[in-house]
């Protein structure tokens, strides 16, 4: 083997060999391995043939055939595997080269694992990907992080590969240190159950409410695929609505109604749970996730209480207009939620995020692309620093022209029986967000009366606290240790 | 030093101070130690004096001043301490002897700890207790788990100090193994958090839809205390309004509306998450008081968006009666959801807990007890393995006269624009939990058009997943390693 590859990638499944070739068809050599060593002939001698691609049947194979210094990308399951990957490459890899996890690892992992690879003198880069099979194939959103080192070495194969958006900028830029890559796009994943729970709730709100059929709805989402919603979840879900089972009937209506997930979703909303970010929108899409998968008990249920959910008389042109305003100020809500993670994010973790560069990374090739992320690039490239993106004037303008019509949609549902967690929730949030003052100061009276943990007042200067002794019984002593 | 005494206790802040004048008015001799010895001499010289109290000053002399099998509860700040407090006991305790974590420890460290105290052959109980410092002194509710061998030896002092119900119960009955009672402690505090959550809900209500004043909603909530809803926290929210500051204007209106949390309400959200367990209306309660104490984003987007919320034309005393309703609706999700995480969590963990009893523990001396937990206890009797408190016949009977109030609620709310995250997301639990076909058809087309995720069919039977080919291009394999 005299000529040496351009990169390493260990991993063989879909994803794996469809990133392969996709690098191979932007002319950089790729050495392969996979721990089924059949899978690596098999790739070799079927769509790997005649390609510059070298298959390899062990990890020292796979290191030795690489130029310096080294570049190897893991593609496998998240957790361990990839712990044990990192142990093996550490053998056969030097000083400068670079490791390059690119599965679905959890951020705290790779902060972990970046210490750890510094440590012994090796860049290390968390790199999250989105654009399923498809998109690894053709151009998927790459989201790096980890040795910023390790950048410029990795990035002229990386940005060739990535999705670009129309004027050609490459959906693949520096995030940040160490867990950052992974954190952007587990928040993108979290950002993505959002998106598909607001779809699907619009579609439940189009066949409950209105009774509309799957033609109907087809014809509805592809209208408004050419609006601000433009987007590829929109797209696919027309045709979705257009495909036909066997016997010439909508195939969505014979899916059962009990979805999946895959873990991000949930990270998500834990890690706003632990930031203490109001990310409630994601964490309702999640939680709609799991109350659909308990379809037994849903059915019980159903048959015990017999809730009507009839049709609405109204119009029904209008109505799907209100809804299409509703899911659209949802949405916004939802990336505003989801950016005020990242903010929290990057000052616990002091990660110098780019806001804008990652509005433009999900801008193409991943499954949240849509143009309304060329809207919140927009937003931050005018405030890099914005607390909020309710507080741009494009999206303050927006919503202006979305709230009567998401107001109609949410007291219509709860009047009507029809569950939409995360349409109302986001409007709790932004009626909760716009309000000066809210009714905590009832909560703070009830934890200092049970607690003695003080408050605050108004017409004092903060961080001055009070103790009430509100029964006039027992102490005046401020609680110490009693934790609610 | 002759006689031994029947227990000791470290940690001196108030919650153990009271709980050490509990525990020797009750006639059981108590050995104490703090890490900073001035406060043994103060305790011992003041109000310990005369007691039957033995002030130590070393955990050596601690452990050596108790009768066998020895007991020592340890009250500090959760974490690391509890941690260095166990090795230090170890050092001086011996096999039989039970060391008792007091503390609002989370309930993964007590399974670790347990594990680690029996493999040393001592016992180890996790203990949850509620009630604040007054509970400690007259009667708290205690929720202790952990080794099963060591409840025989603590159950007569603990089940003399907690507090009882009517017919003299004590609210204290043995949980479970290892994390079994700081988990049903951690449930406890998340329930705490949306009652206290529902109730400012109603306030806000009352006040800002319906314009009312804290005397005339201090009386609401005195006539509510009479009703279902009778509870401590209504009771001290009746009190609370009542309460007027120096000026002779009610205090609650000069508290600032930016309400802390500890974390134990956190931990409950991510808890549920990690068991799929939709557990919204906690996680929205969490979600509000992170919401709340942005107070200077809040005032900033309410001048930004400047949204009207002008009281509402209707009839004052149907809508609170209306509001009373839908709080009592939400309530009954509310436990609901907790009980529903308690079985996954009792499922997940092996856990064999009795549903029944934990209402009972919760049914006094502590911050939620109320009549209502009394009706709870009463469902699990009538049936102990129901899947959902929803299904029980009295509350579903409640339910059903609830309902339309609470549903006029939500959408006055909406319309209205003020923010009511929990009463609305328990409202869409509700009714996604009653809703026989929920649109998550949808979402599994769409997980299978992007990721060939793969579905099941209603017309096929259960654990056969199909994959469709929806565009007509590329493969029609299932994924293998790309992940949501």
């Amino acid at each position: 083997m005299s000529k040496k590859a351009d990169i390493g990638l260990i991993g063989l499944a879909v994803m794996g060999e469809n990133l392969v070739m996709n690098m191979e068809s932007k002319g950089f050599s790729v050495a392969v391995y996979n721990r089924t060593l059949d899978k690596v002939d098999a790739f070799i001698n079927g769509r790997g043939k005649g390609k510059n691609i070298i298959g390899t049947h062990s990890i020292e194979e796979l290191c030795a055939s690489l130029s310096r210094p080294r570049k190897v990308i893991i593609l496998v399951k998240a957790g361990n595997p990839v712990d044990a990957y990192i142990d093996s490459l550490l053998k056969y890899l030097d000083e400068g080269d670079v490791i390059i996890d690119s599965g679905n690892s959890n951020y705290t992992d790779t902060i972990r694992r970046t210490k750890y690879v510094e440590d012994k003198g090796l860049y290390y880069v968390g790199m999250g990907i989105s654009g399923g099979e498809e998109g690894a194939l053709k151009g998927p959103s790459m989201m790096p992080g980890g040795s910023e080192k390790a950048w410029p070495l990795v990035k002229p194969i990386l940005q060739a590969v990535a999705a670009k958006v129309d004027d050609g900028t490459p959906c693949c830029d520096w995030v940040g240190q160490d867990g950052a890559g992974h954190f952007v796009k587990m928040v993108h994943n979290g950002i993505e159950y959002g998106d598909m729970q607001l779809i699907a709730e619009s579609y439940s709100l189009m066949k409950n409410l209105l009774g509309m059929t799957a033609d109907e709805m087809h014809k509805v989402f592809s209208e408004w695929n050419k609006t601000e919603l433009d987007s590829y979840l929109i797209g696919i879900t027309a045709e979705i609505l257009n495909k036909k089972d066997d016997d010439g009937l909508p195939l969505v209506d014979k899916i059962l109604d009990s979805a999946g997930q895959k873990g991000t979703g949930k990270w998500t909303g834990i890690t706003a749970l632990e930031e203490g970010v109001p990310l409630t929108l994601i964490s309702e899409a999640v939680f709609a996730r799991c109350l659909s998968s308990m379809k037994n008990e849903r059915v019980e249920a159903g048959k015990e209480y017999r809730i009507e959910r009839k049709p609405l008389e109204c119009n029904k042109n209008e109505m799907v207009e209100d809804i299409r305003k509703a899911l659209l100020a949802s949405k916004i809500i939802s990336y505003a939620q989801g950016y005020a993670l990242l903010r929290s994010a990057a000052s616990s973790y002091g990660w110098k995020l780019n806001y804008g560069g990652i509005a433009l990374m999900w801008r193409g090739g991943c499954i949240i692309r849509s143009t309304f992320l060329g809207k919140i690039k927009e937003a931050f490239d005018r405030n890099p620093e914005i607390t909020n993106l309710l507080l741009d004037p494009y999206f303050k303008n927006m919503m202006d022209t979305l709230i009567p019509s998401w107001r109609r949609v949410v007291s219509a549902s709860a009047l009507s029986g029809i569950s939409i967690p995360a349409f109302s929730s986001a409007l709790s949030y932004f009626d909760g967000y716009t309000t000066e003052t809210l009714p905590a100061n009832l909560i703070q009276a009830q934890r200092d009366f049970f607690g003695a943990h003080t408050y605050e007042r108004i017409d004092a200067e903060r961080g001055r606290f009070f103790h009430t002794n509100w029964t006039g019984e027992g102490g005046t002593t401020a609680a110490t240790t009693y934790s609610v």
